[in-house]
C-alpha cells in the first residue's frame, strides 16, 4: 500500500499542498511561502474540498499573520482582519472556509488578549511572535484535527455500509478534498479497512472532472475496486440495480439538513429516492451551518465560462456560446438518508438531530464572515 | 441565415457526409469513394445520429453496390446480402439503421425481379446497371424523405412549445442527426420559424459531447438563443424553475413505447417527472421498432473506455481505471409525455397509438438484420 495522501501542511514557514489540477497526470507539490499563493489556490482550484479549503484558509492565514508587520496592536488587529477577508472572498459557498477563519480570528483574540504577558517572551525585534505562533499552531492544528475527525467520521459510516456493498460517489469527498483520509471516501476507505469488498462507481463530475481526476487516482491508489462513469449514467445504473447507495461529501448543511454539493449532487438525490436507494451525506461539524434555517440562503458559486466550453486547454463548444456554470447544488433534506458526522450518523428530522449536535464553533453567515471582520463568541 | 445544414448526401458516385468529429472547432466534408469509408464514418461517428446512420448505410450500400463484380445474378445477390451485414454489424442500437438496410434489400429484390426486362436496357459491359441505379435512387430518396419527415414532425411538435418555452434537450438529435433539419431539434426549429422566442439548455452530452459540440453549433448558427450545461446540471435547472419541457430524439422505440437514446436521457426523463416537466421523443416513424415489445431487448451499445478516460487526445484520468461507457439507455414509457412522429403526435397508452401508425416498413429484429440475409416483405 502506498504512504498516505498528505493533501496539505506546514513546512518550514511555508504552506505545502498538492496540486490538484495536475493529478492525475503528474504528482507535485506547490510550496506556498506568501499567503497571496494559497489564496490564488484556493481560488483556482489547486486545493479544493470544503475541509480541504478550510485547513487552506487556516494555514493561509498563519502564514500571512508571519509577514504582519503593526507596531500597535491595533495596526496588527486591522491587518489581521484584512487578512482573513481576503481569504473569505476566496470562495462562497463552502461553510468550512468561514468557520477556519472565524476559528484563527478566536485564537488571534485569545493571543493578542494574552500578549501583553507573552510578550516579554518574545524577542524585542518582534512584539507579536506570541501571536504568530499561537496562528500556526492552531492551523497545524485544524489540519490535524480534520484527519482525526474523518477518521471518527468514517467508523461511524462504514457501519452503513453493506457487505460487497456497490456504491456511487460524486466528484472528490477524499483525502484531496481534506487534510486527510477524507469524508465520503473516508467512509469507504473505513469500510474497506474492515475487510468490506465494496465496489464504487465514480461519477467523473464536469465540469472540473473531480471524479474522474481526483477520486479515481485515490482509489486506484488505494487498492479499492472503482469503475469511472459519465454524470450522466447515474440513472441508467440505478435502474439496472447496479448501485446500493450512494454517498457524498458536503460544501455547507443548513440546519434543516438542506445539503449544498457538487453540482450534480442534487440530480443524484432524486434519482436515488425514485429508485429507491438510501443516500447519504458524509460531513464534519463544521460544514454545519446553523445559522442558516434551509438551503435556499446558501450562496452558489458560478465560475468561469470555460470549465464548460472544454477541457483543460482543449475546446470543445463553438465560440461565444452562454454558459450557465453553478458549482453546487443544494439538496433539500428529505431526499438525504442521514448524515454521516464525528458527532454520530443524524437522522431524520435533521433539524432535531443538528440542534442537538455540538457545533464546534459559533454561527455565523457567510455574508457576516464576508463583510464584517468580527470577533468570535464562544 | 446561413444555408442550410446538409450533413450527408450523394454526389459523383461519392457519399459526402460533414465530418462530425471536428466540428464545432472545423468544418469540413468526408468525401467517401468506397464504401468501407463510410462503414468506417459509421462506427467512428464521423456521422451518428439514428437517422443519419440509416441515410448513411443506404447511400453506403449503394455506393458498395456499384462495386460489386458479379456474373450471376446468384452471385450478385450473394455479395449485396454480405455488403448489407457488414453496414448491420457498424452499430446496434439504432433502429432506424437495420430499418434502411431492409429497404435497400427490398429494392435489391425488387430491381433484380425487374432486370431481366430492364438488362435489355443495361450495357453488355455491366448487365447490373440497373439494378446499382435503382439502389442510388433508392438511397437518395430515403435521404430527401428523411428532411421532408422531420420538416412533417418539427410542425407537429411545435404546436406542443409553449410561447416563450424554456427546453432542455439532450445530445443532438439536430439536422447532424439527420439528412437534414433534425428531429428534436426540428420540433425547435420548427417553433423558431412561426416566431416563438423559444430558449434552449443544451447538456453538453458526455462522453462525446454531442450537446457541446453539435447542438451548440447549430443552435448557435441559427440564432436560437441557448445556454450549453453540463449533464449534471439538468436537475438544478428543474428545481430552479428554469426548465418548461425536455425533449431529445431517440434511437430505437420499441413497441410499448420504451425509447431508447442517449446515455444519460433516462436520468433526465426521472428528473422530468419528479419536477412535473413533460418529456417529449421526436423521432421518424422508421425509429420504432414493434417486433421489440418492450424496451428490455433494445441492444444497448457499450463504447470505448477512451471516450470516458479522456477528451480527444486529452487524458484526465489514472491509468488502469475501469470504465463503464453505454451509448445509450432506456427510458421506460411511462416516463414519457408523448412521441412525436411525422404520423402526429402519439400519446400513451403508445402501445395503441404505435399499433395505429403506420410503420413504413415490416418488422426486423436487429438479431435477424445482422445475422440473416432476408427478403424484405412488405
Amino acid at each position: 500500500m502506498k504512504s498516505e495522501i498528505r493533501t496539505l501542511f506546514w513546512q518550514d514557514d511555508a504552506v505545502v499542498m498538492i496540486d490538484q489540477r495536475a493529478l492525475p497526470v503528474e504528482e507535485k507539490n506547490l510550496i506556498c511561502t506568501d499567503y497571496r499563493q494559497v489564496i490564488a489556490a484556493i481560488r483556482d482550484m489547486t486545493v479544493r474540498g470544503a475541509p480541504a479549503i478550510g485547513v487552506a484558509a487556516a494555514l493561509g492565514i498563519a502564514l500571512g499573520a508571519l509577514g504582519i508587520e503593526a507596531s500597535t496592536s491595533e495596526a496588527f488587529r486591522e491587518a489581521f482582519a484584512k487578512l482573513c477577508r481576503q481569504f473569505a472572498a476566496t470562495r462562497p459557498t463552502a461553510r468550512n472556509l468561514f468557520w477556519a477563519i472565524e476559528r484563527m480570528k478566536r485564537r488571534f483574540d485569545a493571543a493578542l488578549a494574552a500578549a501583553p504577558a507573552a510578550a516579554a517572551k518574545s524577542p524585542a525585534a518582534d512584539p507579536w511572535r506570541w501571536v504568530r505562533e499561537a496562528l500556526v499552531a492552531e492551523a497545524i492544528g485544524v489540519g490535524e484535527e480534520d484527519v482525526a475527525i474523518n477518521r471518527r467520521l468514517g467508523k461511524f459510516g462504514s457501519a452503513l455500509i453493506p457487505a460487497g456493498g456497490r456504491i456511487l460517489t460524486h466528484c472528490n469527498a477524499g483525502a484531496l478534498a481534506t487534510a486527510g483520509y477524507g469524508t465520503a471516501l473516508g467512509v469507504l476507505r473505513a469500510a474497506w479497512e474492515t475487510g468490506n469488498r465494496i465496489q464504487v462507481y465514480v461519477d467523473e463530475t464536469r465540469p472540473v472532472l473531480q471524479g474522474a481526476r481526483l477520486t479515481a487516482w485515490e482509489l486506484t491508489r488505494e487498492g479499492i475496486p472503482c469503475t469511472l462513469v459519465t454524470d450522466s449514467m447515474a440513472g441508467f445504473l440505478m435502474q439496472q440495480g447496479k448501485i446500493d447507495l450512494v454517498i457524498t461529501g458536503a460544501d455547507r448543511i443548513a440546519a434543516n439538513g438542506d445539503t449544498a454539493n457538487k453540482i450534480g449532487t442534487y440530480s443524484l438525490a432524486v434519482l436515488a429516492k425514485a429508485h429507491q436507494i438510501p443516500f447519504y451525506v458524509a460531513a464534519p461539524c463544521s460544514t454545519i451551518d446553523p445559522s442558516l434555517p434551509d438551503g435556499r440562503a446558501i450562496p452558489i458559486e458560478e465560475r468561469s465560462c470555460d470549465e464548460v466550453t472544454g477541457v483543460g486547454a482543449l475546446r470543445t463548444a463553438p465560440e461565444g456560446i452562454a454558459v450557465y456554470n453553478p458549482a453546487f447544488d443544494v439538496t433539500p433534506h428529505g431526499l438525504i438518508t442521514a448524515i454521516i458526522t464525528e458527532a454520530g450518523v443524524l437522522h431524520p428530522p435533521f433539524s432535531e438531530a443538528i440542534e442537538k449536535t455540538a457545533v464546534p464553533l459559533p454561527q455565523t453567515s457567510a455574508a457576516a464572515a464576508k463583510t464584517t471582520p468580527r470577533t468570535a463568541v464562544l
